[in-house]
């Protein structure tokens, strides 16, 4: 099994980790001289764009995916001429632009948020006039982790608001005064067998994720895994996606999907039967999917910026560490630390006393 | 975290799986053009006394350890020399000599079964009649997987015997009408602290590993586990170890140290909250040890020569598949399968699903 991977970050060396037991060989495409992937296979360093080393993925590769979403649709297109190239191109084009991704979830019957498209100041002045304030004005593609972003409270935030952003295309989103944020992280196969990890209850620091805790039994679960399923096949999608929602009361509302493996997932390495970046690996390569179970009590935290001191986390029991050999620096991911318990009284135990150790710098 | 390893076997392959999280770099010495290990780290393709390569080794390395016994403890006592490595030369020379291994647990007043060093065939005559028939000869070093051995049923077995296995140093046991055999996986760290995962019972089929389910709540795992302590202390020994029991009735008799990771401790891959692999690498690099409980109802099952079909094997629920990317030969342990389920009675289910499916090749 040769897998040839757009991207070369974190997502591509964890999928690389999970395809050591199929003895997969792994090439990754990325421009980063220090590409944390390289570790775990061939490094292509290329632009993405680059069509000799699109060339070289190609020959290297039975299967071809990508790791994050700031590829163009149009190499994923141009390798799926000729290679299996999954998740599809389309996905990723839908995922990418945030007034697709809207329109999609709308004509599917999935709820969200208000939401209005924004190609101007009069749009977003019209839009402001219907959906009211506090709201969110978004780039329409390329935002990550809160940035692209900016809230609108009060009718001073609104003027120029347009101008600010950077004058491209934007979103404005309706503020959702939700009790928390949930993922759902689901795999389909190319046979369009389709399985969802338990709902993931996610806190964030400054936009960037935080702390991920899966919540078997949740609820909601159903719900969110019938929204899953209609994107997926309405995508016709194979892999691993991950869905994003406000919870409100019992209310579920879309709030925005990634195309790829996610960081919310990151429990599943050690706390499934199967992990996401098993499963992605399985879709992808046309094999049967795996359980997607949990296996015990946990929940995952970041490590943004800084490492926390090695031992003391290593002497809290049940803990995993997981560094992904990039150079620190404030707000970046650069690794993470897996909590597992018996019982879910040990769990909060455990994860509190991690957290205390945390030193991360968000910047 | 450089770590240096001479083998280069499934065994450092999946150590150097374990140490992806740590970021850790790793160098394996392995004669073999084909040492699998080699898929995830540098290869050193020479002979495990090659001074060269033992220095490039050291220069490549911030500790040192080996995956295999048939390694030289001279070896070990040289890189001991220049670099911390663990487990110790004398661990090693002890474990791959029955004589010394059995006296060492007679001096620690573990039981065993009865047991006489044969140095000629007069020693070996006279043994028999002490120790009785049916009784097992082997060699004293380089046995493993039932190879170097011979069971002596009755009298007319005994003539000779000394010659058919070489005329070289050899031990004969008393046998054991056993229950069943378990094995303990254990682990200490550079400053004595020691744990040990769950009792694991083993089923071999012609004198290879066929299954490994561990067992927690096991009644004799307080006794394997001060069995385990005394010879840990005793050998002032670094690292993972398996020891080999028999368990008739409610007696536990020693059979055998692995002073390594151990092929009964691979489930603990997903099925403890840190692996074996883990766990030596842990106590090797001097970092605090993690917890070894159970996570979920789980087993092994060895593929020796030849694999099941894939997808058949993937499509029941829980399994994990260990291709070690080993060119297949009868009687080659060339991957293994962990089947994990909620609960006892799927976990069963699902192992009776594999079982039908395996096609090994015992050669």
């Amino acid at each position: 099994m040769r897998i040839g991977v757009v991207g070369g970050g974190q997502l591509g060396r964890m999928l690389a980790e999970a395809g050591a037991g199929f003895d997969a060989r792994f090439t990754f495409l990325d421009p980063s001289e220090s590409a944390c992937a390289g570790l775990h296979g061939r490094h292509l360093k290329a632009d993405w764009s680059d069509a000799a080393a699109l060339e070289a993925l190609i020959a290297d590769s039975d299967v071809v995916t990508f790791e994050f979403e700031n590829v163009s649709p149009d190499v994923v297109a141009t390798l799926a001429e000729r290679r299996p190239a999954f998740p599809p191109a389309e996905a990723l084009a839908t995922a990418r632009d945030r007034w697709a991704e809207k329109s999609l979830f709308r004509s599917l019957d999935i709820p969200l948020p208000a939401v209005a498209k924004i190609d101007s100041q009069a749009d977003l002045d019209a839009a402001v006039a219907e959906i009211g304030l506090p709201a969110v004005l978004k780039t329409r593609t390329l935002g990550y982790d809160g940035k692209g972003q900016k809230v609108l409270r009060e009718t001073a935030d609104v003027a120029g608001a347009f101008a600010e952003l950077g004058a491209v295309p934007l979103v404005l989103e309706g503020f959702v005064d939700f009790d928390h944020e949930v993922s759902l992280v689901a795999v389909r196969g190319r046979d369009g067998d389709t399985r969802a990890w338990p709902l993931t209850r996610n806190e964030h620091r400054q936009g960037i994720l935080h702390r991920s805790t899966p919540q078997p039994g949740h609820a909601l679960q159903p719900r969110a895994e019938d929204y899953a399923q209609r994107v997926l096949d309405a995508l016709d999608y194979v892999g691993v996606m991950a869905f994003e929602f406000f919870v409100s009361g019992d209310e579920l509302l879309a709030n925005e999907i990634a195309p790829r493996v996610h960081n919310s997932g990151h429990w599943s390495i050690e706390g499934a039967a199967t992990s996401q970046f098993e499963n992605h690996l399985r879709a992808i390569a046309g094999l049967p999917l795996g359980s997607t179970e949990r296996l015990a009590p946990c929940a995952m935290l970041n490590v943004v910026g800084a490492f926390p001191e090695r031992d003391a986390v290593l002497t809290v029991p049940g803990t995993r560490w997981h560094d992904y050999g990039k150079a620190p620096r404030p707000g970046r991911k650069i690794g993470h630390i897996t909590v597992l318990a018996p019982c879910e009284e040990q769990l909060q135990e455990r994860l509190d006393a991690v957290e205390k150790l945390l030193v991360n710098d968000l910047g």
